[in-house]
């Protein structure tokens, strides 16, 4: 987009070009590039980002967003497996009650394709294979009869707290404070007979995807209320919203990718409103706007969006130096860790085998997987999540990776299994830029120690992204949703 | 030390100092200091990154010393409260075990004087007024009958179970998954019989004092082991010993105050070796040596100490990016939040009613208060502790802090508390350039996830800082440790 003054810069300042060469490190920059200034800088160029420069172009603001990578879509990140046929390494579905991603995508022109459900799921556990249809009331859940009386009840008991916690502000809830002085752990096991251990191998299974970590890495308020946000204004989120295929979290995907999203705002915008490339380190403000600096670069707005995940936004440096409480929660508040690996093929075989290409195995490392061929069916793609403690023991070595995953495919779908065409990995705990995925997770004592520091505006600051979302926190739904609200807090104060 | 450098600096850079005037915001320099290039560079000037420059300078390196404020000291920060009479603001006592510090101090010709024991205690519950004296087998804790089955019972389960967790590695303990995955309040409850509250809020006295935060906060592994590191090579540690004066953590204090530890290293280095009003922002690595680089300035070094907090070392840019581990691990681990309370008085008039000035009251906000009075009692001194849930309610209300933490003194020491000559406040949580106090903690799940990594250098960066010390993480004596073992890192690899 801005390639040529990009290498420039690089030139300038000796920055990554330079070290990858080996030949000179790092120095400071000798020379600065300095935009004219505009109505608002935004940080980041993912959904939140883009969603709130378009908003704000739309009411006669100007801005410039500022990418660190160099493409635009964050934690989205699709890809061509076939011509004109993406699949995704990042965000991927979208469903029911994330209503601003959906009015968003029929505003961009973009086509929702079902995900595929045809025929039985897969589930092994203990070396044991079966397949069974996702239906109520169990939906995605495998019918273990050592897991679904605890299932029944956990679920329900989700449920019922879950719909009393404040979407947006848990640590008003009447229980919060005693659901946030014990992790997620300590209240599942508080409330499972966890038969033969296969309750707590089947949740780790589920948080590996949904979290990117273990449910003894996070807060029960912060698990509750993330479940309380899958639902939107009048109906209440349920934990099997977040889990299900259908009628669930994962019921559609975007024909054209759903980095889609963002390269249309992009072009939308144009590249003089979007520059790649351009990590920010400081933003100081006063009374009258903001600096917002990089290397070698400067740009002065009238307000800021930072739009990165927080522990990320937290390590840009603020002056005057932000509010204790907002450095409080950066400081406690890390990402998750999510490996995506994806496995295509010639078809979608499995289909043929009756088997809809769900599976959930006991036996990770690929412990929730997905169909995740094109619509056309032009080709076949299998998608593995591989999180928390499965991505801390595989990350470092991909060889092991690629065939432990490959062997969780082969013990569900067969030996075609193993005639992978083409093999793609996104390790995101890698990303220099987001650091883990797919969301910021909250330990216990930080909901109701520093809640609301998270979303309040600091002066001209304004905290946009996922994480922020209030419903749907954690999906492209909730980023959306993030964006409005910066946008709205934005316009009433100008 | 280097001030019309600085000056020249921040006139360059229109950083802090312009500012502060209001008139121009933050920019990028324009022009660059360049020191000539040393064997290490070391980021900060407390105990840790002090003690390694000078035990380099002795094993004949070269290095240059960069740090942040404009004094040296870190987390000790001494003041004068009569003629060569001292009180701490940050760092205070020392005590049996402390090994490394103790002979730094005689090394340095630093004297020590005795924690004032004489008279007894008070313990102020539900309104009530008691005075005790520090005896075993309960030492500084209160005689709450409400209390002591509990703390009789959980002191031994605390100190058998940290015996067996291995100091600076508790992820190898045999039950560390199990203590992991809760926080320590939960493994507090499981043992305690909490008779009206008792417990839990004198637990919660010493949490606030030890780790500026609540026990909700923390993994009960990480607190478990934090006692086990209150003792030396061959000598266990235990709950006591981080809890009581006589014997204790508590026992003795430096005449010339915690901070000349570093202003003695830092004058023996010399002002060209240790740089003040240097905040570091960039380290850039390759197999040669690494550039640090700060606002208009860079140093080369073969190697760099990194000898800040953990959550600030990951606020620092790596090039190349640090291994996701160690970028996870600052991700969570956040600091607590301490706020040191300290009121002068003319004379230590609490002595002449028989109390030694030591109390803790269940209704806060200073639910700890020390006698720091100088040690020839030419002035009185009151020090209170409001740290986690108090630092929270108190620190955006500077004379609400101050009326009920002297209330506090009064409810212990009478009416003659009010009669307050000088008050001092140290708010950790908001010091730019420590983000907390007096240590940083880990959540359920971190240390299992990523132990190691918080110490494991980085291709030529070594980590240094009380947190990555070992047997008294969290002291200065945890502090010399950490910058012992860097330099002994660093002289094994040249």
């Amino acid at each position: 987009m801005d390639a040529p003054d990009l290498t420039r810069r690089r030139v300038l300042a000796g920055l990554p070009a330079s070290l990858a060469a080996g030949a000179v490190l790092a120095r400071p920059p000798r020379s600065l590039e300095e935009p004219k200034p505009v109505d608002v800088v935004i940080v980041g160029a993912g959904i939140a980002g883009l969603v709130a420069a378009r908003l704000l172009v739309k009411a006669g603001k100007s801005v410039m967003v500022c990418e660190a990578r160099d493409r635009v879509g964050g934690r989205t990140w699709s890809h061509e497996i076939a011509p004109g046929a993406y699949a995704e390494l990042g965000a991927a579905w979208v469903g029911p009650t994330q209503d601003r991603v959906l009015a968003l995508i029929q505003e961009l022109g973009l086509t929702l394709f079902d995900q595929y459900t045809d025929g039985e799921s897969v589930y092994v556990s203990r070396g044991d294979r079966k397949t069974f249809r996702e239906k109520p009331p169990f939906g995605a859940a495998p019918p273990d009869p050592l897991l679904l009386p605890d299932l029944a009840i956990v679920s329900t008991w989700i449920d019922r707290i879950a719909k009393e916690i404040p979407v947006g502000a848990p640590w008003k809830a009447e229980d919060a404070q005693a659901l946030d002085r014990q992790t997620a752990e300590t209240w599942l096991r508080g409330r499972t007979l966890n038969l033969l251990g296969e309750t707590a191998k089947n949740f780790s299974a589920a948080f590996e995807a949904l979290f990117g970590a273990e449910s003894r890495e996070m807060s029960a308020l912060f698990m509750l209320h993330y479940v309380a946000c899958a639902g939107t204004e009048g109906v209440p989120g349920t934990f099997e919203r977040l889990l299900n295929t259908r009628a669930g979290a994962q019921e559609r995907k975007i024909v054209e990718g759903s980095q889609s999203i963002c390269t249309r705002i992009a072009a939308e915008l144009g590249p003089e409103r979007v520059r790649l490339s351009t990590p920010i380190r400081l933003i100081a403000q006063n009374g009258e706007g903001a600096n917002v600096i990089g290397n070698a670069f400067v740009v002065r707005g009238k307000r800021v969006i930072v739009a990165v995940p927080p522990p990320l936004a937290g390590r840009i440096t603020y002056e005057p130096a932000l509010p204790v409480e907002r450095d409080q929660y950066t400081q406690r508040l890390g990402m998750g860790w999510l490996i995506k690996c994806e496995a295509v093929y010639d078809t979608p075989f499995w289909r043929a085998q009756g088997l809809n290409g769900s599976a959930v195995i006991n036996d990770g490392p690929a412990r929730s997987i997905f169909d995740v061929s094109p619509p056309d069916g032009s080709r076949g793609a299998l998608l593995g999540f591989v999180g928390g403690d499965a991505a801390r023991e595989f990350s470092g070595a991909p060889e092991s990776l690629k065939r432990a995953v490959i062997e969780n495919f082969v013990s569900c779908f067969g030996e075609k299994a193993r005639e992978v065409r083409e093999w793609h990995v996104a390790d995101w705990g890698r990303e220099e830029w987001t650091r883990g995925c797919p969301t910021a997770i909250a330990p216990p004592g930080l909901l109701t120690a520093y809640g609301p520091a998270l979303t309040a505006p600091v002066d001209r600051i304004h905290w946009a992204g996922t994480e922020t979302g209030g419903y749907w926190t954690g999906y492209m739904d909730g980023a959306v949703r993030s964006a409005e609200r910066t946008v709205r807090e934005i316009l009433a104060a100008s």
